[in-house]
């Protein structure tokens, strides 16, 4: 690396300006942000991405999809490859103010430095606001809509349900047409990095101030209805009934149980129930139960999928309910690029910062990217592990390091890049 | 008993007429009825009754409650005791033709039958549709204002919410004032009697026409919250979790279970419950759980209840959650008279129907009558148990069979009055 180019840091009260800026749109009282995708204030926090990017004097551009970019020609000529530094506005409703959004102030400080200093880079670098990466609408929707892996059919079965999809579209003025128009020629990127939060602790247990992801682990969920019958709940004995929660409640138990004993570091939620009629006096009809599974092995999470269908019908068929299956879609695990990872972990060793490498527990836009082009993603310490919470905490000195090392990391992708080893 | 008395009959095909009729109002598509209080369709429902109780020559009042009145003076004199012959015209949204209704009709034309015969009775009779039983509004309003057991604070937080008791008490033009001022006299009161559907099945599985109820369950209900932390699903191990559903759950399924061993014939339901935040990738925070609890016995209903609170706080400790308790308030079980049951009993016997003492899981105006004065119900068949539902259904025989027990018990109470034994 060039000597000028070893000394270069982010400018962290720069950072932090734009760190707190962004923190205001749709701030909670209680240091959280409620960002849900194209809501008002994420809305806001968009137009925010745009002013900056202008402001430092890059190109910006959105996509059908919504991704919107901001982009530094520091490539040999406006049509060399791109570096993708990317991650997302959109919080979870009633979520932290880290999660996303520093990994958008962290490159777009990271273009700031490389454009101040006059580098010159083997490609260009582009800083990207992927749409719906929580999921409020799809989940991962700009970065599988820029990928190609995303089908029609997961829009017209949204997650947050059609009309919400598409009261999103209105107002962010983006069609289902134009969102699959989105998708990327694979030739033209060169890579993808990104700065995220762990959301775990693993990192404040090793005592680690880096995180090289090796692995976005697999994903995939289920709306499970059990269907019962709708009885007055003071005349119908407890053994005449058709009782839906008894199903669904068994089921949220036993696949924890499932989980834990067959499947260690395996994760499965149910997050959520719907109870119709859901009234005091009458016995549940239909119990919608929604259940999330992941793993970072690929033959693991097809077995533990079989095991939670498997476990779903018995449990319906212990308590004599009918069972509606509806699959929320399945995400491969995604190994991340073991040279992107090298360059990370290089980057962390000359700013002498303890490193681990660890899978990511959490769906991240880096595993759209990891199908197209090598993919790297470097995570920062959470305090308590806390996260999609009002309580995520991430000390600055640890923003900083993790800012510092990805400008590093571009830096050493592109002495990678011209002399190839 | 007078040999004319004893040849008395209800005119099945004129109550028949009255029933299709009011089965009309709010009439669903299913054969059930959708009358919620003061909705349209039950306006249209009460009308019908003063319009007909006016043509059978009945007097006709209503009270600051909205109870509706029609009175036959069949006593001594205008100022003598009344028997009140009571149901109710609204019905739980979506709910059956025959609940409340049935009640309605065949009083009206034990009324007409009397009226038709110059009977003279040791009382005056009237026939009561009581307002709200189902509690759209309040629940029992109408005969709990009457019977001077509602409290102005129930007004205040209403279950059905404050804006729709406004809305209610504005499109019948009643007040809260006029409401508390519909409380009567006991000594005015000779008795109450009510036919209803039985809204379970054990008289069809008994073989029997007619139910003699012994006791209107208790009833009593609870709001538990289970309060866990909200952490990322895919980065929170399963055994660093503060999960509130699997309290909830838990408690879903073992609260069942402890009635099934420990309080045979008392139910439990666990209707509804409501998720915070609710996302597939959200550790469940908060897990509302709606828990009702019913027992024919006071001393068992106070068991139950505090047997419920025990494992709901098990389950909080159990699962290191914390626990919000809000009661939902308590009827104690309500007996019916001795003596009514006597006079029921006599006129099944008479009429060669087969009857079985049982207490009402459901509850009934008829409990809060039992306060102030000697109360009794009828109940008949539904098939396959079906009540708050379209496939609510009683054959015609039956309700025809229920009416001549209601008519005959009326001559009987009548009889007993004017001879005590």
């Amino acid at each position: 690396m060039d000597k000028s180019k070893t000394d270069l840091f982010i400018n962290s009260e720069r950072m932090k300006d734009d760190f707190e800026v962004l923190a205001e749109f749709g701030a909670t009282g209680e240091g959280g942000v409620h960002r849900p995708t194209f809501s008002p204030a994420h809305l806001k926090a968009r137009d925010w991405f745009r002013d900056q990017a202008h402001a430092a004097g890059f190109e910006v551009k959105s996509d059908g999809a919504g991704n919107q970019s901001a982009i530094l020609y520091c490539g040999p000529e406006p049509g060399s490859k791109t570096l993708l530094l990317g991650s997302h506005l959109d919080s979870v409703p009633n979520g932290g103010r880290f999660d996303g959004a520093l990994g958008i102030v962290a490159a777009m400080e990271s273009l700031r430095i490389v454009k101040e200093n006059h580098i010159k880079l083997p490609f260009n670098l582009e800083v990207i606001d992927f749409t719906d990466e929580e999921g409020t609408l799809v989940g991962l929707l700009g970065s599988s809509a820029l990928s190609g892996s995303l089908a029609r059919e997961t829009l017209h079965n949204p997650r947050g349900g059609r009309e919400a999809l598409q009261e999103g579209l209105n107002a962010a003025g983006i069609t289902e047409d134009s969102i699959l128009s989105a998708r990327r020629d694979p030739h033209g990127l060169t890579g993808y990095l990104e700065l995220h939060i762990e959301q775990g602790s693993r990192l404040l247990n090793a005592r680690a101030s880096i995180g090289v992801v090796t692995v976005v682990n697999g994903i995939g969920s289920y709306r499970f209805t059990f269907v019962g019958r709708a009885d007055h709940a003071g005349t119908t004995t407890l053994t005449d009934r058709l009782d839906a929660a008894q199903g669904a409640c068994s089921l949220a138990l036993s696949v924890r149980r499932l989980a834990l004993v067959g499947f260690p570091g395996s994760t499965v939620n149910v997050g959520n129930m719907i109870f119709s009629p859901g009234a005091f006096n009458i016995v549940p009809e239909r119990v919608q139960t929604w259940v999330e599974y992941r793993s970072s092995n690929s033959k693991v999470l097809n077995q533990l999928e079989a095991s939670l269908l498997e476990r779903a019908r018995a449990e319906a068929r212990r308590f004599s309910l009918e069972l509606e299956i509806e699959s929320g879609g399945k995400h491969e695990p995604s190994p991340m690029s073991e040279a992107v990872q090298a360059c990370i972990i290089e980057a962390a060793e000359k700013l002498s910062l303890k490193h681990l490498p660890l899978a990511s527990g959490a769906g991240h836009d880096a595993q759209s990217l990891a199908g197209i082009c090598p993919a790297g993603m470097i995570f920062v310490p959470s305090e308590g592990g806390a996260s999609h919470s009002p309580r995520e905490f991430t000390h600055w000195e640890d923003c900083q390091n993790g800012a510092n090392v990805l400008l590093r990391t571009v830096l050493n992708m592109g002495d990678h890049d011209s002399h190839p080893s």
